[in-house]
């Protein structure tokens, strides 16, 4: 079983700090790096590839709206040129500092509203692929299983990831309970670290208790919450405890 | 004798156009192409380079201080590691668009503000240099003949590129006449045309009418003045006709 | 019978000219005078308002959602909240200009994709209007016909002016014809005119060819169309010769 | 004895969070609140305010270069008239939050290098106080004593605040110890406190030891070091318990 767990990193700017990248690095396998359209500037960008690459961790982009204000968490109506020109250049922007350190940029996984509009808007899915695919390099597009994202990365040829979250509750169609929703966050490390375990079988309880599969190569940690980085140890250390030691998902996904 | 014509480009912005970009870009053979802080957008770089290529014209990266409300124009007080980080993203930026349309990221030309304040001043000047070679990729860095930039380029073993201008008065020690004196500006296509022939043997006339010794590997036509495209072109024909076809910097740099 | 001719204006931008202003502000009778969030700048924004109180033009805030780089022409999901504290913050940036030019800020028309999705969606509309209140000074909220931003304005206590477009067809239903259809914009100058002076009297003809009722209190005459100074003269000539005196909202809406 | 107890306030920014506002507005007389251009975002604005208003604590303007990247805290070479537009937009865009709040505007205090530039740069001094006065109302602009920026202020015909700082150290000439001097930052309680307690006398103990004498209205307390809260109460405690009740600068600023 190959599981990859991921977390959103160097989402710092300029004087503000946010997150707890350094405590959630020690854990996970594969890092989603801000590229300073909805947080991250040049310098941050650096030293998060720095100290992901001092740890083992593999470096992805992390693209969004140009919404820092808003901290890319409010869809935009672009259109599919803008999608794909805005992904590449923020990829671009990153590679450059992955290379500069010796790291290869592994992945692309797209942050809050885009991902979540991505989902289901077969247009602006196909302008994030062909801006990824434009970027060349063997790049991994992550996203929600069965989302447009994936089938639109497929079609352009690149490696996709199928993402799940730890935290998160779903429902039984496989979709995430809306956060607005009680019950659909998760802040118990346990419930989480046995969640993520499910995952590796590919199963996962729904909030109404029906087991249902869920396929996932990589699984989402936030950073951002209270108690991050506890969350994120207990996970590594559940999943190694049952045999499952986390891979980058570029050493794995075909 | 080896002479490159370069010009500023892609410094358009979302609903905003600027510059005579298509005009020019059929007389110069380097294409300094703005990266989004100071002018430029995604959409803006990726069209740009697409018509530098179409026109096989070189292209290289713009960059600029943080700054598209003053256009790149005022001097900001950043670190060596600031300016070295901010060179890094917008060359990365750019590149991948270049990458992505099959062209060869040639020279980086730092815009407006930091491009004089690096003249002088030696730590920016090493933030910049090391920025673009942390870039990798043989990049030409530009500078005017005599800066501390070139300096600092040579010295972290960049190859580097001195810079004169057609338009623009020259003071007898080489520097050029402040915009503000009265007889700073060339408009006269002729007269341009006749000062980059000049170039070419190495001379310029001073403001006072001596002759002077300058060296120049590339010579820049601004594309945002009245007549840009004119006196772009009689440069042009004015060369051609003594001989003299210009190259792009990146086939006789060494 | 009473009719205002507005205008968007001051929409450039650092080193970036958009629009006819000068030419415009010489036939019409209301300013929309951007704010710095889609264009606009704190220069701009004292220029345009003493070249309006020098031609004797009302002025309002023209604000937007914070995009520059799409012009304010995409739509943005923001909440309530947000909506009526950007409203606010846009609406003083300008006032406090117009104060310091000894003039009286007449009244607020959102721009571009803000003012289009407030038609439709109350939520916004109520934040919109609720920003225009909580800035006093009894502003007039500008909006389509029929619109939520009108009923909302209303709600909150504003006055509220209904506005139509010389230079957009119909349809029957009194709504716009997409401007992605063919023959949804007129460009010629006396078309126009004859279509203002309709409003003047309730009516307009449909692109279907039917006459159809359109109460209008202001008519927007754009600026950044080819031949929009021409149109405005042409519009102005065309009402004064039907013996109509275009004034500015601020005297004839209660 | 009157003396305010100043301190920067609503540097928070969309999804980033920075300051002890809540804690320290507890303890001082006035809030420098931001405006959005090196922090502060309109939600801010309105919270910071509402907060300040709910605790009696008088609001003031804290404007400031455009560079939210730096925090403001990078001095840009912009003009006389730009920085006199700046202020102005800032100002105006603050005033309008407090009027709806029913708060009057009291003074206005630039922030960072705005604020150290001006203190000897007089064309830049001169913007800044021409940007408060147009604005009217009053208002007091706060500088530090023996600056350009007070004198600008007063020909100019504003009030001002002569403003000092209770956690910095004091070189023989009244000026402040560079910050990258050691023994520049006071961080005891009560070191800071009784410093404070000096300034209501006029004297403070330079970095050498010896005794000068300096003249303030206000105080600055940092709510962005650690301990900033606790600072600020002992601060307050200790004038408090000498005697000495502090005061909005309002209140006795001529």
């Amino acid at each position: 079983m190959m599981i990859d767990l991921n977390s959103d990193m160097g989402e710092s700017y300029g004087a503000y700090t946010i997150g707890a990248d350094e405590e959630i690095l020690r854990w996970v396998t594969s890092a989603n790096v801000a590229c300073g359209w909805h947080g991250g500037d040049p310098s941050v960008m650096r030293r998060t590839v720095e100290r992901a690459k001092a740890l083992g961790v593999a470096v992805g982009a992390h693209p969004s709206y140009p919404d820092l204000l808003g901290f890319g968490r409010r869809v935009m109506q672009i259109t599919r040129q803008e999608a794909r020109d805005y992904m590449l250049y923020q990829i671009g922007a990153l590679r450059v500092f992955a290379e500069a350190l010796g790291v290869r940029l592994q992945h692309v996984k797209p942050h809050g509203a885009i991902y979540n509009a991505a989902v289901k808007d077969r247009e602006l899915s196909l302008g994030i692929a062909e801006g990824v695919a434009d970027a060349r390099g063997n790049l991994i597009l992550v996203g929600l299983p069965g989302s447009e994202i994936l089938r639109a990365g497929r079609e352009v040829g690149l490696r996709v990831a199928r993402e799940a979250f730890g935290d998160r509750a779903y429902n039984e169609d496989g979709t995430l309970v809306s956060r607005r929703l009680p019950g659909s966050l998760l802040t118990d490390p346990d419930a989480v670290a046995e969640r993520v375990l499910g995952f590796t079988r590919g199963m996962v309880t729904a909030i109404t208790g029906k087991e249902i599969r869920i396929e996932a190569d990589t699984i989402c940690l936030h950073g951002d919450t209270p108690g991050a980085g506890s969350i994120a140890r207990r996970v590594r250390e559940r999943l190694e405890a049952a045999g499952v030691k986390p891979r980058s998902m570029g050493e794995f996904i075909a």
